[in-house]
């Protein structure tokens, strides 16, 4: 095993663990560590459950707290969470106003969220969410991934919970951001998956995988390495070519590492999306730029913008109170 | 080249401007960027500035803003900042009640420091940071190396300052901080350094290097790998070793990663840290854990503990904004 580790089957418990004790003051490990929620009493309102794999810290649990998520699952690395888990935080978090499940689009994910809904009595609606586009969207196929936008997703619906939103008004907003939310993502190194201390994918050191998914999935092309700058333009092109701004829209950056990728290299990325921004027009109207929704530790990162009206922009600045994500 | 570059001379220059887009609303780019300083007006108080070689983002410059410091030079990679580029910073924040310098305990970086100091009129303070303890304290020598402590420091004299202490009062508070402050990190990996695109130092996979510096000075012992359990207890071990807890004081616990560690592994790092420090009837009053003070892509962490009597802690909950640091 490459990094800080004790045994293979304890990557998820451990991890929990050492969240729980970073971060008690905002969140509850629930007892049997299905789930984690927020620490506070039930509100009067939509309550919003998010999860998936584990090996994407700090999503999802990073983003549990006051103006996002009232509860996460974290499922064991990269495997969906178990429709007990996610019944488990429904059944925490429900205060009668109905539960919002934000979900990345992974068939094992949408799966076992269905069957939680049905072990439930709770009304439920879900978002499932799509932004990576290196994929092509095929027609009647499963549709793309949910990689780094989720994040987005999950912080406007958060605010707009926050904001006495009932649970159809999220749904819509949530398929609303979904139309006006795109990433794309590229891979240097491969993760190493602890159950089998193997890497996820073989990349050799003078290439780089263009369109990878957050787990390692192939992308669009497998390249020959290229500049920063080179980089930041495909990336660019690749997500701006997908949206359609209307007017008074705003551009949201998030510019995500994907877990090896240090500060450093992140700040000249962010320099060479700003200039590949400016020389397309684009104007960033916020920026967030760090490890937000990692690959184990994977080198490489992802770029996600989202178009932003009027409402949204309040949404995206309203106060937020999480281990990762705080204004 | 591992990583997103464009190319190794533009590596600092890059960074910084990446930094500057992303965190604009907070800080100012000197225009020869020599600097970057808080984007407010010169304030009535003693004024801080650090600085340090490139790679070890986001210290300092993550740390300029609000309750920390007014400006931070970043010198090439591993490299210290010229006296120059400090005088520049010295300049452009004395508001006619001081400077103090913070300085990490390396020859280069002391010497530019003081050289620097004799090119302005401005009064100044230094404190010099020897938080790592991997280095036996050798009498007559030049100290031990200041590491992520460093930013333990910036941070309480940071709200010191703010509160409206003196000159002097701020480097007698350095000096006490310094005596209460202690860290040690251990590597994984060694980071590839962009002038040479080769490793800094030799680790096979099988190794890792207990006491490890922040640029890759040799520590205490080459090992084999350990379990996060059993590197931890190493950590606290040490760490604590050189610490002298008085009635009332209370420990601020700092994991840092080095660069490439992700989230996930600090989380099970923070496990094993909490449980060793529990062992040792150690009960952490603050936690904050992330790659604050790295070295370019190195894997691996530091554990550092301050020892924060009522005052400190004062300062320590002091409102901070901040890139990196915000509560």
């Amino acid at each position: 095993v490459t990094g800080f580790i004790n045994d293979a089957s304890r990557v998820r418990l451990d991890g929990l663990n050492g969240f729980a004790r970073l971060h008690g003051e905002l969140v509850i490990l629930d007892d049997g560590a299905r789930h984690v929620r927020r620490r506070s009493v039930k509100l009067d309102r939509v309550a919003l459950v998010s999860g998936g794999g584990s090996g994407h810290e700090p999503m999802h649990v990073g983003f549990v707290g006051a103006g996002m998520l009232d509860a996460a699952c974290p499922g064991e690395v990269f495997t969906a969470p178990t429709p007990d888990q996610i019944a488990s935080a429904i059944a925490a978090v429900d205060a009668g106003r109905g539960v919002l499940l934000i979900v990345k689009n992974y068939s094992g994910d949408l799966m076992n969220f269905g069957m939680a809904v049905d072990m439930v009595s709770t009304p439920t609606a879900t978002v499932s969410v799509e932004d990576d586009v290196s994929v092509p969207r095929v027609f009647g196929g499963v549709g793309r991934r949910g990689v780094a936008g989720t994040l987005v997703v999950e912080k406007l619906l958060g605010a707009a919970a926050e904001a006495g939103a009932d649970l159809q008004t999220l749904a819509a907003l949530g398929e609303r951001v979904n139309a006006r939310l795109r990433s794309m993502g590229v891979a240097l190194r491969p993760c190493v998956v602890p159950q089998t201390n193997l890497p996820n994918f073989a990349l050799s050191p003078s290439e780089m995988e263009l369109g990878v998914g957050i787990h390692g999935e192939a992308g669009r092309h497998r390249v020959p390495r290229m500049s920063a700058d080179a980089i930041a333009s495909e990336l660019v092109t690749a997500v701006l070519s997908e949206l359609a701004p209307e007017a008074g829209d705003d551009a949201l950056v998030l510019l995500n590492g994907f877990g090896a990728t240090p500060p450093a290299e992140l700040y000249i990325m962010a320099n060479s999306i700003g200039g590949a921004l400016e020389r397309a027009g684009v104007r960033p109207w916020r920026w967030v730029a760090g490890s937000f929704a990692t690959s184990l530790d994977m080198a490489g990162c992802s770029l996600t913008i989202a178009l932003l009206d009027r409402q949204l922009k309040g949404f995206w600045d309203a106060p937020v109170h999480t281990a990762a994500w705080r204004w």
